[in-house]
């Protein structure tokens, strides 16, 4: 039997820049039919020659293969005719509190309602997304929980702004998730497969360190209830984030973990093992298509039931990247 | 104004075998006058031969240095006679949970009580402490919070035996420790100086990363109150564990801190930040010689506040050390 996957995309991406873009922008476009592209590059993307060049130096990168980058800006204070104007070429507005993951530095310095307000409102009118990584800078295994009530403020005061909570981690962002009309959440496929012990529970594990950090069963039994029955507010976004990988196995090591060229196996792997594979094409693609009303490219990918070793690492000029779960054997692989 | 401290000790300290064992035998035996060398080498001792030759190996690596190590033997069910035979050459047994940490594996499968109950009856009566690295398999967090009912029964059940809750992370292990008579517990420096976020919050610092894992601020004021106050039961352990830096900085890095050559300077700007100087004494000797009832040998080691980097890493033939706080700058040093 096999499993054919109708434009699936990644709803949450990083694809960095320079050699990283040329490196990875292919491994995502040769599995994906489109993405949503982070825009926490350096210098982050707020205006709109950054937004043109970066979509060009991606289209580049990714050549004749069919693949869609929905364009994200960095969240700032724009002002309204600038939306309007560049409203046409994004999907989203992406916040980021300041300084809560890789290259948001420039982030949002106080997460306040009243602060953001303006922004809010115009988005709001423009029918623009807001794309939040919900964190604050307390604990580590509290931040995701701590920052729901922002979530829940934002949703209740803009009832008709779509807000995309990434890649929720806490089974109370699943629960706060079906409590406003206008949440919606992506989910990658690591939140899915792993909890805090598989980063530091035993060995430790740089290549599946990321931010928002794993948590624990609790929480991937209401994330894999999501994923798994496809809940209509819930797109996968893989948060594939590449460091190369003196980067990641250093004394100081950046999160992220680089699942993009593996993704579609180890969701195939997992619905299969649940018996959900008829909700998976939602889970990627359908979902998504309705959430955000885009129609991505027609891409088809097959995947058959036959064994698949992730590779122990892509190798590319000066690069070396580690995926997740790096010479694991699954029973699913995409027909070439 | 130099800091006097007579015959600091380390109550808990991994010297390793071999080239390692002679790497970092002197970088204990440097500074401290005598520390509990645990017994989870490969094989883990636990024959009075294997005793007797890791002492001995122990000793030729300290050379002339003034340093005891107070010998451990891992747990697990011995002869009475055995024990009477072997109780003059050791300090304590030490109980690893199976799996738990580093060279673990060979450890007790089934931590209940009445498995236990023949070897703790007899370590009662012969007056042999017992030191336990408390951790359950659970999620990683959690696992001493959830081992301290083990403490409490033991504890209970044999009132005379001494029980070191060894490098304790938790406020409750704090409180617990009040609760019997018979309950001790070493801390180290870096649980005083760390928590989750310093190894996972920012980038992710494997040299940071240990077991039982570095916990939250909460945590974290309970050792400090323990230690600056110097409370009677309670000594220093540093648990340096120390481990390649090519398997602390790769895909699966290790557990273990390796603090064992700055901890005194460590311990005494932080109890000199806190105004606790007069405390230091207790806390890094005195405590453990009432509790273990132990004459370690003369030795004074002076520190003068003059400013000391933490080199940033030591290096000897094949092997390299990264330890805590590489490249810190502290205001106190040792007068060598």
């Amino acid at each position: 039997m096999n499993i054919i996957l109708n434009s699936p995309l990644d709803m949450h991406l990083h694809l960095r820049d320079d050699d990283m873009l040329k490196f990875v922008a292919p491994l995502s476009a040769n599995n994906f039919s489109g993405a949503v592209v982070m825009p926490n590059i350096v210098p982050s993307i707020t205006t709109k020659q950054e937004l043109y060049d970066y979509k060009k130096r991606i289209q580049e990168a990714i050549g004749d293969r069919i693949f869609e980058p929905y364009m994200t800006l960095f969240f700032k204070n724009y002002s309204k005719d600038f939306l309007q104007e560049i409203k046409k070429d994004i999907i989203a507005i992406k916040l980021y509190p300041a300084g809560i993951t890789t290259n948001s530095e420039d982030g949002v310095k106080d997460i306040d309602i009243e602060h953001l307000k303006p922004m809010l409102e115009i988005m709001s009118e423009l029918e623009i997304p807001l794309s939040v990584h919900g964190e604050t800078n307390d604990m580590v295994m509290n931040r995701e929980l701590e920052f729901l009530p922002v979530y829940e403020e934002i949703a209740k005061n803009f009832p008709k702004l779509k807000i995309i909570m990434e890649h929720i981690t806490t089974k109370e962002a699943g629960i706060l998730l079906d409590k406003y009309d206008n949440l919606f959440a992506t989910i990658t496929v690591h939140h899915l497969l792993i909890t805090i012990d598989d980063v530091i529970g035993g060995m430790l594990n740089p290549h599946l360190f990321c931010k928002p950090i794993a948590k624990t069963k609790r929480d991937q039994k209401m994330l894999l209830k999501l994923a798994l029955n496809a809940h209509p507010k819930v797109m996968f976004g893989s948060d594939s984030a590449p460091h190369d990988r003196r980067k990641k196995e250093s004394s100081s090591s950046s999160a992220g973990i680089f699942s993009a060229s593996i993704a579609l196996e180890l969701l195939t792997q997992l619905f299969d093992d649940y018996g959900k594979l008829d909700n998976l094409q939602a889970f990627v693609s359908n979902n998504a298509q309705n959430i955000y009303k885009i129609n991505p490219p027609k891409k088809v990918i097959t995947l058959k039931k036959e064994e698949f070793t992730i590779p122990s690492s892509y190798k590319d000029n000066n690069l070396e990247l580690v995926p997740m779960f790096a010479d694991k054997k699954l029973s699913w692989s995409i027909v070439k």
